[in-house]
Parts: C-alpha cells; structure tokens; sequence
C-alpha cells in the first residue's frame, strides 16, 4: 500500500466539486491527477486545487495510462457510455447513483464491468453515514426482531434546474431522489417484490414542461413479507429532511434529525431553531467516507462495498415504481 | 344553562370506564345517572362512582325519560342498533367511533338520525387534542402554504384480543384504528378520491384466525391533488406512537412524541428516555375535552362539532381500503 | 376505609382554588365540606363547586368537629398561626411550602405539631412529579453511581404581585421558589453543610420597592461533599422552566422539557414549538398526586410522606441562603 | 493574497496532531512547512503528513527565517517562553488556551507581543463554532433583550493524566478548562468584578497527588450587575458535555447537544441514543474555522479575532476563581 491511486474526475457539476475537494483534502492514498468536463471552467477550478491535468474531452483521461481510476458524477444519461469507455480501458470506476436511467443500459454496463474485470464502485453515500450504519448493525444484532415496516422520506429544500429534473437526464424524481431510499430497503430489509407509486405536480408547476413529478409515494412489498413505503418530495422549505425507520417485532430504529446547530433561542414566541440547510451539510462525511472505502477496497483487492448488481437492483425497483405511476396500479417485480 | 344534562352511559369496557370516570369527575354541567352494560360488573363499578341507575338492557335505559342523552361506547358492530334505538326515544347521541362497520349501517344510522332530528356527535378524540387543534390552525392562518402531503402514523404497543381484532366486531384494523387518521386526513386536509392498500400479518400469526392483518399501509389521494399515506401497526413495542404531519408548499407541521415523562438517563450505555405507554396517556385530555364540547354544544343548542356526515365521510374512505386491500388495485371513490 | 375524609380548606387565592378543584373532583376518599377566606368571593366559589360551608374566619372551621383535616394555602407569614390553632383543635395539617418566614417560627409549628400528637403534611409537590419520583429511584438504584453535582433552575415566566413578592409575607424569592429545589437537593443528594449566594433586581426594578431580589443563584456544599448550584429567576419570559440535574460517578439524570404541546411548525424561519406556560401546567398531576398521597397516608394511619422535619431542613437552609447574600460570604450550617 | 503562509507547529501531542491535520489538510493559504517536539515521534508524524522540517528544539524554528507564523499547542507552563522567543524573532504567533498560568507570566508576554509589533491571536475555538456565533449575534440584536443570567458547564467525560491535571503545567481544571467558559462568559456579556468557588475530590481520589479539583462550581458577579455560573467536571462518563445559556429579560439562547448520531433505538426498555464522545467531534469545525481566521487576519492585515488582553482579562478572572477556592471567600476583581 506504498503507492498512491491515481485517480480521474469525469464532471464538474455541483457534486463534482465536492468530490474534487474531498479527493484534493480528505481522502488518503490518493493523487487526483486529472479532471474532464467540458466546461473550461473546469480549468480554472482544477488549477485552484492544484490538479494537474484538465481533459474537455474523457476519452483522452481514460487515454492517460497514468491515471488508475475514474469517478463519474456526470448527469445520469451519460453514465452508460462512459462507464463502458471507462471499463474498456481497464480503469477502476467509481460511479455516482443512479447507475443510469434504462435497465438495458444498467446491463450492458454491468457486462463492460464483468467481460473487462474491472473494479466497479455504486455510488450511494447513505450507506456510509455512520447512523445508518449503526441502524444497519442494530438490526443484525436483533435488537428490532423481525423487521416489519420500512419508512423513508427524502425531502429536498428547492428544485434543482429544469434541465436536471428532466427524466431524460436524471431518470426523474423517483430514479434520482427515490434510489437513495430504494437502496437502503434493499440493504436494511432484502428483495423488493411489487410496488405501487402515486404522485403530482404540487409545488412547482413548471416540473410538468419536463415530464416529472415534484412529489410522489412509493408502497413496497418486501418478498419477505416486510411493507414499505417512500415519500418524496422537491419542495420541503424548512430544509434537507431525510428520514428512514425501520419498525421490527421487538422495536425500531429511527435515522433523521431537523436540527442543524446546537442553537435555540426562546423567546414569548416559542422555542425555535434551525434545520438542516442541505445534503451538503447532511451527508458531508458520508461522501467522505465512501471515496476512503472506495480507495481502500481498491487498493487492498477486496471486493467492491456496492456493486453494480446493487445498482441494478435498485434501479430495477425504480423503474417499476415509475411504471407504476403510468399504469396507475401496482406493478409486480420479477 | 342553568340545569345539568342527564346522561346515560352504554357500555362499561375499557372504554367505558374511561368515560364513565370523566363524566363523572371533570366534565362540568352533566349528571351521569345511569349506565348500562350486560355485564353485572358495571353495576359494581357504577356504585364504586356513586352513579345511581344500573341497566343490564339498554332499551330500558332509552326508556328512562329523565335521561337526555346517551353516550354509547359498545363495539362497533353493535352501533347501528342502539344508535337508531336512541334517536327513536328522542336521545341526544354520543357515539364513539367509527359510526359502523358497513356503510349501509352508517346510512339507516343517519336516516333516522335525521327524522328523530337528534343531536349526534360523532366521537373522534384526536380533533380534540390541543396540537391537532394547534396544527389546524396553522393550516387555515396559511402558516404552511398550500397542503400537499399528509403522512400519519398509529401504532398501538401490543395487540388488543382477537375477540375484539375480529372485523365482524371491531371493523378490522384499518376501520378500527385507520379512522383516526382518516378522519384527521379529511379534517386537516380534504376530501379523498382514491385509496390503495397493502398489509399483512407480520407479528401476531393469530391474527389470521379472525381474518384480520396487523400491519397495513394506505396511500390516499385528495381531491385537491394532495398526496397521503397512513400506515397501521398492532405491535410498536416501545409505546403508543401516534405521528402527523403535513407538508405544504411553505412550510410543515408535525404533532407527535415519543418521551412521556421529562426524565433522561444518561450513562456511558448512552442517553435513554421512557416512551408515551399507551392512548390513555397521550389522548387523556382530549377525551375530556370532547365530551365537554359534546355537553357545550348541546346545551347551547349549537351544532355538533363532529357529525354523522363525518362519521360517514370517513367510513367510506375506510372501506374502500379494505377493498382496495382485498382487491390488490387502488380504489376510487365516488 | 369506607369513611370518607372530611376537608376543610384554607385560603381560596391562587393556589387555593387549585386545591379546591383538585379535592372536588380528582382526590378519592376525601370530601371538600368547608373553605375559609376572608374574602366574599370564596364564598361563591364555594358555591360552583358545591362546596356546602364557608368560614370567613378560619377559627369557626377549626371549630368544626366534622372536619378531619385541614388544607394551609395562605400566605407564609400566616402558616405558624394556623397549624398551630389547627394542631391545638387536633385536625389533621396538609400546609403548602414554604413552612414559615423564620426558624423560630418553624421550630414553635413543630413543638405545636408534636405536643398535640397531629398528622402533618408539609406540601411540596415536586416530590410526587413523575419524573423526580423516577430519578430518586435511579439514584438510589445506583444507576449513576455516587451523586457528584446538584444542578436546579427554576423560572418563572413572570412576577407576581409586589404583595406576594414582599419578603416579609411570601419570604422573599429564595425562600418562596427556592425551597423547592433545596428540597430536592436534600432528598436527592443529603444535608447541606454551607451555601453562598449571590442575586440581583435585574429584570422587575420595583422590585426594590418591597427589599426582595428577583434573580439569584446559590450554590451548595453537601455534608457528602458533593457540590450544587441552583439559580432562580422570577422573568423566564419564554415559559415556565425547571430543570433538575444531578451528576453522578457513573452517570446523570436530567429532568425537565421545554415542550408543551407535540406540534412543531417547520418553516423557512426555522423549526419552532412552544414552551411550558406555568407551573400548573407542568405540576398538574403532581398535586393531584401529592393530595392523594396525603389522604391515603392519614386513612391508613402511614406517617405524613414530608413532615415538619423536613420543612424545617428547608427553612434552615434557605435562610442561610438569605442571609449569606446579604452578608456576602458564604453561611456555613450549624 | 498570492503568496501561502509559512507556519511552523510547536507541540505535537494530542491537540498538535490535530493541528497538524489540519494546517495540512482543512486550511487554505497555509502552509506548515515544520514541526517541533522533543518527542522524535514527532519526525515520523511530519513525515506522514508530508510536513518538510522537524526541528527537536523550537528555537532552532524560530531561527528559521522562512517561517512567517508559529502555532504553539505546547503544556500551558511553557507557553511564556516560547511566545516571548517567538515575538523576539518577529514571527506572527497562535498561542492555544489558556495563555499562561500566571499574571506576571501573561504580562511579560503581552509587553514582548507589543514591543515586537507581532501579530498575535488567542486560541479560544468556542468563539468559532458555528452555534456560539450566532448565539452571539442574536444577544446582539437584542432578540433575549438584556442579559440577567450566564450559564456555562464543561463535563469532560474522562480525566487527563495526572501529569496534564498538574496546576504547574495545565494551571489546572479552573484555568484548564474553564477559561473557555470564563472567555464566553466575558466575550458574551461583559467584565466580571467578582467570582466565588466551590470544589471537591469527588470523582478520581488520585487528583490529590497533584493538588487539583476534578469538579468545581464558579459564581459570577458582571460590572453589569448580571450574575452568572460555571460548573466544571473531569467525569461525565456519559459524553462530551458542553452547555452555554444566557437568559436575558425578552428571552434566552441555549447552545448545546446531548445527541451525536441521528440514530435512535425505540425497545420495550425505552428509547436510547448515543451522545456526543469528546472535544474533537464537538469542535472539530470550530477548530478549523479559528484556523482560518488566524490565516486570513494575518494575510489581510487584520487584527487578530482574539488578541492578548482577551487572554489576560480570561486569565484574571480564573485566577481570581482559584483564590476563591483557595480562601474560601468572594474575590473582586480589580
């Protein structure tokens, strides 16, 4: 383990920053040697963070034999592609959820991966927050018993832009946001066997010129027997509201908190204080910690933490839900 | 205003006992002078709270012309019966939820409710509560904006018999415990235009001997566009956990606690508080608070605050649940 | 114990109607037959709640040989002359803290209490709250080991009367409100050995008009060598707010909560719920709970639960508090 | 703002690896170019941080003329020394809490600082977290109107080594650790005029070997008339515990947490949670942030956020609390 991971970052965008910055600062073992984005910004960017490379073009990154691995945080339509590139010249990947927006193209990608042999890394940074995965140890200890219902809520404070929301490039509100809580039922609870979606255009009115939906619930049918269920929505003002719970025979786990800063101030009005401002603040971390994992599974030869099955997984359960909504009737996994 | 109202009780479970002791010690401007029950235990306990009059037969106690009202807390499959019997005698009616356990029974319910020209209040405690009421009003100030998810938890610690689970008499889980939230969902919200259901018997196997489930979810669409879902559980072993929360385009409020007493423990094991035992602790007051507007309402000549149409609305919504669950599609309502 | 209790009760202000409703309609066993107050407006009071007798001299209720016992909620400077009348005509003595305005006072209520062989209940209700009931068992399970630090905090949200606040009547604030918490230091923890104190008018300047304080803080040596502080204010404007905490070897117990109602409104401001308004919110139950205790303590021939002993322990130290803030030294007790 | 800061690191014990992390990793514009430590460990650490230079002896540091700023996380004891060699050298200087366990030692350095004309900033991270900032704002704005009463406790949840507790090399726990609620309690609200403590070998019998407190409880008495309190453990097994609250006459402000991961566990024994385990978790931010400070304020020409009479006036009043203790009296400020 005396050699650093030479490591590529495909895309530029609000979350390839932060994992510029995470991979610059916070993670050891690792040089980020080189950025692609299209965006000359990105230059700039790469310059203020002391990366040596820029590419415009990802194909000459993964041209750079110097370079080990890739991370992908482009827009979710552009992962296929550039995963099989990716896996066509040998690099290590890590890509950012969802894995994509159709299940032929979770598949082939999932072939690239599996005829090149290459390390293959899901991203899907809950997984790594450290209360889930004490509510994860808790229910293999049996503190809960037999898990019996799953909740998840995502709520996010605004709307990202138009261009994002659109299904095309992000998959839509239930590939995009809804894949996060998909995953920890996958993780937490086991097998997803049938689904049932509602949703609408409640908040922002504008979503409807794209296609997708501001807020929608997701019913699950664990093939365990288990129940579930997910709300989503764009539009929670107060803040970035993320809870999950997990009820069991013998108890629960709860993961969630609104409270930001260790602040409240009461006056004749009431006792106020602040919430969770964004995923940034919540899962900050959480991000962290999983480029750590991702450097040390690659490194030491041990299996990827996620894998792609995990993203198909997900995204199989996904796309029900979405089909789901069409259909207006609960659809069945096979 | 210068007269108590006489009241008679029918139906000293545990229920009855609970109104037979609010009645008796902190509802102001009523006399309980009669209860009635088959059992010849009620006649014991009426005598230990000094109420004079026993009636194992209830038509006998309809017949008491100095009873003006009849507060009626016998399981639900027996409403329709009494409550009809009542209205004929001419009784102001006090009728616990749900209203029955068909809609056909809610509607030869009303009917004669409507030709006798009753007072009738619908009993649903939880409007009564002082953070319901609170919530509500932040709603119609506009304090959230405009209303567009409403979620709803029950969970009662342990299940109640399998006698009392049978839907013949209690109406199944989703009418017995589902009400409330329903209720509250139309109250707070709106009407209901569709419903889905999903459930199963995940913690009491015995359950099935009566043909009923312990764990169920239902998502709920309004009328509005406002999305909903409750879900149902017989077995939160850590306490009565009662939650809801609506989200709006400005905003969210949220009612619900889980620590019951103000005491916290704190050791190197970590930070452990007690949780709300039970419905009797968390709704104490509303149940008084109920009746007193029940007393108010009626001796002011002013409208019941929860009426048979109520009772109805929710009852529809109930049953096209079960439905739903029994059918495995999502239901629309007329 | 078919016989029930016969009552009178004391003082009809503030406090006194607390008791009045609270033996009318919450208190078993025991039955409100006369109220004393100088004050005509008892006697209508008395009247709501079906009170028969009113005495405007207390003396011709301390004549009443029907009356069993008898409820002190006057003023502090009239207690020493009431129990001892009270104890003279051999009635049974429920007497709400403080016990007096001196020791010597205290001491001749004692010799009084004891030479006519009178059961006396000294009131002070914190000991009957759920959660301190539950702390003292955790102390004394040794769940957190050897008791290290006392904390106590009592606000009010809001001054009474420059009347009541009149050391000479009410004692002043370290004796009116803090004697709860040295009460509960000194069943909590033990005897107290030495005190200083410091205070100030820093909220209500016409508080100097009657030489009383309206913030102060007192700290504590235990005779176990354990240490306290406890700080009073009479302007918490948000609420009423107690806390209560003691440190231990191993661990701690905190009581108190800042939450009244179970609804919190989340917006873009922040997160905001209320706080609780009064002590009779937040004591409601315990001097039910403290009355309850009292009567079934006298029918069963049980010793008083607090007795003179400990009002006069109180009284000690508190009066050690007021004189060390004005000799400006810490008071060591005898 | 081209050029990045040179700065050296003396002392790399448990805080100086801290330090160390972050100058390397967390803080722009700075570069820590050596470290210094008698502990020849303290070279292999440098090494794996990538930090060029280790110097055994800090005066060879200080020698080193490309070295702009020193950063000293040395014992308390030595801090007079270094500081004053560091000012005659002209190096800008960081010096961590509390400056010096004297006044005479704390004068001489405050008269070296000036003579010098360096730049020279306190260590004193709590004015940095997030949540004492906008405590502070709020007071400013005037949101809990004046404030009456300052309330601070610090439970360390284990003790130091007894070389550390040592009052000759850490000024022991009064000066250790409650110089940070000492400097709150000024920055907050204002001078102090006069303190009175109490304290005791409650916890660890062992401290005595050294002749330090493990608890002690500090009064207040503000020029403003305000009064305030600090309570100080060395054993609050439970977790890091840190409160601070100012109770101002139109409200409060309240900073603090018991809860460090948003994980919750609900069982039949009750619902636990984890607390917060140390001073690293609590305050890693505010360490960096105070970092950042330090940087910014010497690149722009600032003046330091915390100067050297914020060190002193903190070091007054702690040493007066010590007296206090020591004499067994009220001691007022000059």
């Amino acid at each position: 383990m005396n050699k650093k991971i030479s490591v590529g970052l495909i895309g530029m965008g609000r979350m390839g920053l932060i994992y510029a910055e995470d991979l610059s600062y916070r993670v050891a073992n690792v040089r980020l040697t080189a950025v692609s984005d299209v965006n000359p910004a990105a230059e700039e960017k790469a310059g203020e963070l002391g990366i040596p490379k820029w590419y415009p073009d990802y194909h000459d990154m993964l041209a750079d034999r110097f370079i080990d691995a890739v991370i992908i945080v482009t827009p979710t339509h552009t992962h296929r592609e550039i995963v099989i590139a990716a896996a066509e010249h040998g690099k290590a990947i890590f890509c950012e959820k969802p894995l994509a927006i159709s299940l032929d193209e979770g598949l082939e990608m999932q072939q690239a991966i599996a005829e090149n042999g290459v390390f293959f890394h899901m991203g899907l940074m809950r997984r790594f927050d450290r209360s889930y995965r004490a509510a994860k140890e808790k229910i293999e200890e049996g503190v809960i018993g037999r898990p019996v219902v799953f909740k998840a809520s995502t709520r996010d404070p605004f709307r990202p832009s138009l261009e994002y929301l659109d299904p095309r490039h992000s998959g839509g509100i239930i590939l995009d946001m809804g894949i996060h809580d998909i995953d920890l039922a996958h993780w937490l609870i086991g097998g997803i066997s049938q689904v049932y979606t509602t949703g609408g255009i409640l908040a922002y009115p504008e979503v409807s010129e794209v296609g997708d939906l501001d807020n929608a619930i997701i019913t699950l049918n664990f093939k365990s027997g288990a129940l579930g269920v997910i709300d989503l929505t764009r539009r929670g003002v107060y803040g970035y509201d993320i809870r999950t719970e997990i009820l069991g025979t013998e108890g629960a786990v709860q993961i969630g908190y609104l409270r930001e800063t260790p602040l409240r101030v009461m006056t004749e009005e009431g006792v106020m204080h602040d919430a969770v401002p964004y995923f940034t603040q919540r899962f900050e971390q959480a991000y962290i910690d999983q480029l750590r994992n991702f450097v040390e599974h690659l490194m030491l030869d041990k299996e990827p933490s996620i894998n792609c099955a995990d993203g198909i997984a997900g995204l199989e359960v996904a796309l029900a839900a979405v089909q789901s909504y069409k259909e207006k009737r609960p659809v069945t996994l096979s």
